[in-house]
Order: C-alpha cells, then sequence, then structure tokens
C-alpha cells in the first residue's frame, strides 16, 4: 500500500490557497493517488460546530486565549477523525490551514505565548507534521480585498495582519526544508506553475 | 468599596455542589455582598455554545485533547467576561467548578499531560486564584446516583471516576490553605454547618 501524505497550505485569507489546494490534488489524482481535502478550523461534527463559534461576527467579545483553545480543540479533533484515518489508509491528505496558522495568527498576531502554543500543539498533533507546507504570501490590503468575506478576524487591524504575515514569513525561515513560501501576488498561472514544481521535486 | 471574593466549589457530579453553593451564598448575602453563582463549563453566551458540545452524549467520538481544550475555551471566556469584572465590582464570585476540575478530570482521569494544563490554565486565568476551594468529596457510586444526570462524562469507566476523586484529594493535599475537603456523604444539615464554619473562619 502507498504511504499517507499530508500537505498542509498556509496565508491569509485571499492568499489564493483554495485554487492552490485544488491544482495540488489534481497533481496526485494524476497519479492515481487518493485524495482527500480538509480546512481547518472544520472537517468534523464538533469540528465545525467549534467553527461556527470562532466566525461568529456577533462574538466580538471573544477573548484571544478563547480563541487560541477553540482553534486547537477542533484541530486536535479533526487530527484525530479525519487526518491520521486517512494517512493510515495510504491517502494524501490536503489540508487549508494547520498548526502554522495558530503560530502566525494566535502567537505573532495575538502575541500570546508562543513556546506554550508549541508544547500545545503538540498535544493536538502528536507526532503528526505536514511533510511540505506552502505558504501564499500576498500584500495584506491585496489578500483582504481577494478575500471577500468579513468575519471576526478579517475585521482585525491592518498591524495585526502585518504581525500575521511576517509571522509565517519567519516559520518558514525556521522550516526551510518543510516550507515552502510562494509570492501569491503573481499572476496565477505562475503560481499554479510553482506549486506544480515543488509537487514535482518531492513527490516525482 | 468591598474587596471581590472568588470561591469555588469541586467534586463530582452528585457531591452536592449545589445545595452548598446557595448556603455559601446566603451567608454572603446575610452580610449585605452582591453574590454571583456561576457554573463551569457556562456563564456566556460562547461558554454554553462550548458546553452544549461537551455534554452531548452523540459526540462520542470527542478526543481527550478536544475535551480539554473546549474546557479551556470556555473557562477563557466566563473569567475575563464574567468573572473579573464582577470581582473588580467588589462582588462574591462563587463557581461551580474551576481549574481544579480540569486537573482532576483531565489530568488525573485522562492522563493528559499534568505540567502543560498547569501552564494553559495560567493562559485561561491569568493571576486569578479563587481564595477558598470546597472538595465535596463522596463516594462515587453515591455521587453517580444523585446526579441523577447521564451525560457524556458521566459514561466514563468507574477507574476513571477514581482517578478523578482521588485527584481532587492530591490536589487539596498540595494547597491546603486554599482547598478545603468535606465529606460530602455526611448528613445535609451537617455538611452545610462545615462549610459555614470554614467560611466564618476566613470571612469572618
Amino acid at each position: 500500500m502507498k504511504k499517507g501524505i499530508f500537505i498542509t497550505f498556509e496565508g491569509a485569507e485571499g492568499s489564493g490557497k483554495s485554487t492552490q489546494i485544488k491544482n495540488a490534488a489534481r497533481f496526485f489524482r494524476r497519479k492515481d493517488r487518493s485524495v482527500v481535502l480538509l480546512r481547518e478550523p472544520g472537517g468534523t461534527k464538533v469540528s465545525e460546530a467549534i467553527r461556527a463559534i470562532l466566525l461568529d461576527k456577533r462574538n466580538k467579545k471573544l477573548s484571544d486565549a478563547t480563541e487560541l483553545f477553540l482553534y486547537l480543540a477542533a484541530r486536535s479533533q479533526i487530527v484525530r477523525e479525519k487526518i491520521l484515518p486517512a494517512l493510515k489508509k495510504g491517502k494524501v491528505v490536503i489540508c487549508d490551514r494547520f498548526e502554522d496558522s495558530t503560530l502566525a495568527y494566535q502567537g505573532y498576531g495575538r502575541k500570546l505565548p508562543f513556546a506554550l502554543i508549541r508544547d500545545m500543539n503538540r498535544v493536538v498533533r502528536g507526532t503528526l507534521k505536514p511533510m511540505l507546507t506552502f505558504v501564499l504570501d500576498v500584500d495584506i490590503r491585496r489578500g483582504l480585498q481577494r478575500g471577500g468575506r468579513y468575519d471576526r478576524i478579517e475585521r482585525e487591524s491592518f498591524s495585526f495582519h502585518q504581525r500575521v504575515r511576517s509571522g509565517f514569513l519567519k516559520l518558514a525561515e525556521q522550516e526551510p526544508e518543510r516550507m515552502t513560501v510562494i509570492d501569491g501576488s503573481r499572476p496565477l498561472p505562475e503560481v499554479s506553475r510553482l506549486v506544480l514544481e515543488k509537487l514535482k521535486s518531492v513527490f516525482g
């Protein structure tokens, strides 16, 4: 049986993650791999209930710590209920956001204690790590425009989104083997080509 | 203005917490104190939504880590939205369950990493600590019978509930100044008297 592959896509809303996830899925399906597409927070009944709390615009009072723990709760559930079982069956799991988002948004963005978030994420995911993570980097204003949605997180200040963006870049510097930064502001065919080139270089 | 007072009640379901919380509330109201009664998880719109996920019998697949993070999320919210503002106004806040429940149930009961739960709880509550915590200790079978409810947690194994019970007792041994263990299996008037005696000794 084939070995499971776990890949994540990170970056701001509107950075083009969804399009590139479809691109990556096509790459693996052409190789006759079974692909599972997931998004965070969500993907399980419990995690979708948590997602609803997190994205509800009316929850303006949601504290930073509450937000952090809700993301970790949603992730703990999707890891055990979906990601690990799919990888065990030899599937390719592509996830829209994962641990790096928590480090970028709640660590760098909200300035919650970084080392502790890393420790907590170890409880969340155990030994599971993405083999490959794409960071789609775009200018903040452009990302917010493209994203089009207007949920609780996106109403944050510009400086918050700046800290998140540079947070992703710092994370990628620390783990260049796993994390590939792609300039998401280039024309779409070029972004798609860069993603495919990376996939080919790793998975042949 | 009077100084805020934060008191918690801990123990298994059916240990008589609700009755003793009313008893303690009467004690403070007779002293013309304004009393706020809260229960965990819950007490805010967000925390009640989290409570619904936690107690839903259909969520059989809820992972131990998910459960832990949901409790921490609910607590983070009630601390900031309810407990701290009430204490600031000089009120007496009496809470049905708090940090010790997480240490007893998720730490001792589920055997999740204890030191990490302590660190996480510091993110949850900052410098806030109960001035006084009552642990109502009862025989497990009796507690479950009295509790009457039959939610997700109470369907756990007998050995789980044993670990939780002895967990509470260990916590109380470590912090005898803050935590008072009361034998909840004694006749009700006696239990109430013991609670009142302790309150009088601390608050006059």
